[in-house]
């Protein structure tokens, strides 16, 4: 807020400047006493001025209630494999106007020109985006990522206003055994006096007290309300976490309950495009929370006020003079259908028809719309980004596994599950569709290492083809599956020409793709786009063959995680992940 | 919290290392979810390091409860009248570990000097004191304080960690419309990102949300639940306030439930030296409120972490790892008798006790205990503070009063109360004791300007004598109210000569006194010292006839500030409150 701006506020709240816009005798859920109260709320310069009985320029009647914009505490803008702008797009008008991203993903493609081209994308959106700075990047030893993170790679962020902290701090045995790259990064966060977020699925007593003593602030990966309420008794705050992977909503219920739930916050961690166009956002929890008969007061507090307490936002989450206007209406406090949104007091539909109609003006002078980020000098303004692939075009033989013997490990899926077996199979020549025995390999992508990783996989079901995929957590190299070594081939070369994104090939020919050329991670088209072409493929993918228990891309994606047991592959080979090496 | 006291506190939580000191097995108030727990609680470096099963250099059996240090949130220390060192002796034995004071009082006598030296006087004791910045220095413009602060005085004072933000903002007046040199201090806080705290008694309506607007994020001045409900609804925290001067608990009880008592804090303001020996501190206030029926654990919240999430004082407020030790163990929640008291993890018997050590050896070596803030280069360390006043000694004849009229205005004190009236009396030839028509006369004592104001008052009751003070809000000149012109020059002069305090003179002679040399409103001895000598001094001027209604000294205190109504007395003769005019 500039001087001039809190003068003109002052004068609307005093009643000497008439304000911009005033919503006349409507009811709004007022946060700090948990009801619906009826006045005037007088708007200005984007905030809110006054609360009483004002005249506005504008005036707007509403039979719905107002609730404050709501935030989502804790989501990868990355998973929903499309440009800020789009998914401001997708998730402004379900009532979202604040999030706090961890650019966790495409850090581990881009380093910190993957964090700067976020923050830069993200400035002029109506949607405030916040920026909690990577913890783990790379995740693992055995992970061949684009960048390394290290806390002095991290120090000039920590002066900006729109950087809130650390983000999920996984590594939690570095955090408990005193790891200097890690407690590095954790004194720095606090010398800035910022928060450190917390991810630690089941850690408990003393590994659980001296990773809070650490500093760690909140947890968004307890799966049952024992756990949650017990790391909220030892200090942590709790994020509910409800998104497209992860689901703990409804085993977390009774922190909906007083006291617990002034200390709990809403996040989805992930939304995929589907998710966000289906089921919408913040606004879905909510409206599931409250079905599951949770108070509507302590949902819609764990969906803003809480959120901007825990990350010290000061004037954002309620409705009340000097608060940012960042207004949700929905029709009641039980369906929480969202009737109108708000930013900074401007209604985000004219928003997005402004924006819109600058789109058209671009695409009647020619230019390609995944070209709105303009080429300079014959080189992208974001070449790091949206020109992220450092390797060569593979050939058939690359594939080839190079050390045959008698026994072999193979990974086994489970279904549902991201976590994999380990299975030994005597006598394997090659990939046996009959046995489901397919070929797995990881290509590194971003260094030219030439590096390959090839394993078998079982579970999957493919009986011809391959499928590919750049979207591959969390060093987002070129996974890529299949029934013979030229249509892995194919596949993994098609996404190398695309810059990034999903592929299918099928008996030498190509059948389906999508490009994701931001960092090979998203793209510049819509929720709706994507998630039409994310259905074909999926439609392709299961008629040649694979298991309706699995999803063929977000499953395969996590087959290159060596956090998460038992088997992986990686760049480097397979790797055991209990053990923490790699094994033949 | 140093790199290698987190390296110590983790190991200690881990189990790694042994812990400095074990609670064992005691039950404690666990603040976030409202209940008592009992378990190991292991200290280390002054830190919380774990809570379960731990072993400790030193163990700790306890059947009391344990409960997070005792916050006030709102207090001026100097209303004490004892110095920081007597001040913490008095407090923290009842369980309070932290402070956060407005040194509103030290620096209308004494600017920045004032501040610095409370700073430097509350670096090292079992006692944490953060500052609010004082925002009215002088009060008013009739005022002659000692110094005048605007924003660029208090820039400086922004970077020090101990500076919370902009107290009590009392010129609502010029908040709302936007007065520039109260502006330059609201946005100068703002900009830092510190809190401003509220003073606005019964302010409500557009004005309220103009003051709310500029940021102005809590009050301490409500007197009914709805004034403070309704605050509280536009976004204001509540400080409930139940001092010495100001009682407003029972008021507010409402305010102790949920969802209100979230955002509610617990302060005193003032607190004199006979309440804080007879009654206690915060505890006083918290046995209050249980035995009137509020719950003790919102009560509890509203003393520790409220306040500590109110001014962002982060691992302040709570048991739990990571957390400042600062413990207080009381025997049961409804008596909360405080049984010992643990600052940073030591008990503060064992601490004062080394102090007391280290004190009777300065005695040992000769050094008066007032002297010990030793004289340097034959001038004292503090002289500002130590020798704060730049007057001349006074005449009987400086009290005549110079305009005569037929008629003559005239204070009258209202019995309770800090309010006067104005009477006008008819033919009014000089002082008249029959008629309980006494003069008062306030002495400018800061700058050498020999401006005295002399007025006559009504309702004080003295029949013999005068009595003086320096302590005088806001400016604390000396106010002298007598009998005759020869016995208020005495007892004037007598303050003068004591370097601040009160004094008592009858008929020619000094009767009593007690020096606060500490800028006029301190003194380095203990409250116990100081209640004994205020309840000796007033049963003295209590035999001089002064009405059992009034405050002898507290009472007269408030003459002299011209924002209370109606009538008040300055350096510069009456001043109508109502009218902010200087009258005849």
């Amino acid at each position: 807020m500039t001087g001039d701006q809190q003068n003109r506020i002052v004068k609307v709240a005093t009643g000497e400047r008439k304000a911009e816009l005033v919503f006349k005798q409507v009811r709004y859920v007022n946060i700090f006493t948990n009801e619906i109260l009826q006045n005037d709320i007088a708007i200005q310069d984007g905030y809110i001025a006054g609360i009483g009985e004002y005249e506005g320029e504008k005036e707007i009647n509403s039979d719905g209630i107002l609730i404050p914009g709501l935030i989502d505490g804790h989501i990868h803008m990355e998973s929903s494999m499309i440009s800020p702008l789009e998914f401001a797009k997708a998730v402004v008008p379900h009532g979202t106007t604040t999030v706090i991203t961890d650019p966790h993903e495409i850090a581990n493609v881009a380093g910190t020109k993957g964090i700067d081209f976020l923050m830069e994308e993200t400035k002029s959106l109506p949607l405030d985006v916040y920026f909690m700075l990577p913890s783990c990047v790379p995740a693992t030893g055995f992970d061949e990522s684009g960048a390394i993170l290290l806390a002095k790679d991290l120090d000039s962020y920590y002066g900006n206003s729109r950087v809130l902290g650390l983000a999920e701090m996984m590594n939690y045995p570095g955090t408990i055994h005193l790891d200097d790259t890690v407690h590095d990064k954790i004194k720095q966060a606090k010398s800035f006096g910022k928060r450190i977020d917390g991810h630690a699925p089941g850690l408990k007593g003393k590994e659980l007290n001296g990773y809070i003593a650490a500093g760690i602030a909140s947890d968004h990966e307890c799966s049952t309300s024992e756990e949650a309420i017990h790391k909220l008794s030892l200090g942590q705050w709790i994020m509910v976490r409800e998104g497209t992977a992860a689901r703990n909503m409804e085993a977390l219920l009774p922190l909906f309950e007083a006291p617990y739930y002034e200390r709990c916050i809403l996040v989805t961690d992930d939304k995929h495009p589907g998710d966000l166009i289906e089921q919408g956002h913040i606004d879905y929890i909510i409206r599931k929370a409250i079905s599951l008969g949770a108070d509507p007061y302590h949902v819609l507090r764990m969906a803003t006020y809480n959120t901007a307490t825990y990350f010290n936002l000061q004037n954002v989450g309620a409705i009340a003079p000097g608060y940012k206007a960042d207004i949700t209406v929905v029709n009641n406090l039980s369906d929480i259908r969202v009737e109108a949104v708000y930013k900074a007091g401007e209604n985000v539909k004219e928003i997005f028809n402004l924006i819109a109609r600058k789109d058209s003006l671009l695409e009647k002078s020619d230019l390609e719309k995944d070209d709105v980020h303009l080429k300079k000098n014959g080189k992208h303004r974001y070449a790091d980004i949206y020109e992220s692939f450092r390797m060569n075009m593979l050939k058939p033989k690359d594939f080839m596994l190079k050390n045959k013997s008698k026994y072999t490990r193979v990974i086994e899926m489970q279904e549902g599950e991201i976590l994999t077996n380990e299975r030994i199979i005597e006598n394997l020549n090659g990939i046996d569709v009959d046995r489901d025995l397919l070929e797995v390999a990881v290509i590194e992508r971003h260094r030219c290492t030439g590096h390959i990783g090839v394993a078998f996989l079982n579970g999957y079901g493919l009986k011809k083809g391959a499928v590919a995929s750049s979207v591959a957590h969390d060093s987002h190299n070129i996974i890529v599956v299949g029934v013979t070594e030229e249509d892995m081939c194919i596949a993994a070369n098609q996404v190398f020409k695309n810059q990034g994104g999903l592929a299918v090939s099928c008996e030498g020919q190509m059948i389906g793709d999508l490009a994701l050329p931001i960092a090979g991670l998203m793209c510049n088209k819509s929720a709706a786009y994507v998630e039409s072409k994310l259905r074909i493929l999926k439609n392709i993918v299961r008629s040649l063959g694979v298991n309706d228990s699995i999803d063929p891309f977000m499953t395969l994606a996590f087959m290159s995680l060596p956090v998460i047991p038992k088997l992986k592959v990686t760049t480097k080979g397979l790797v055991d992940v209990e053990k923490q090496e790699i094994v033949d």
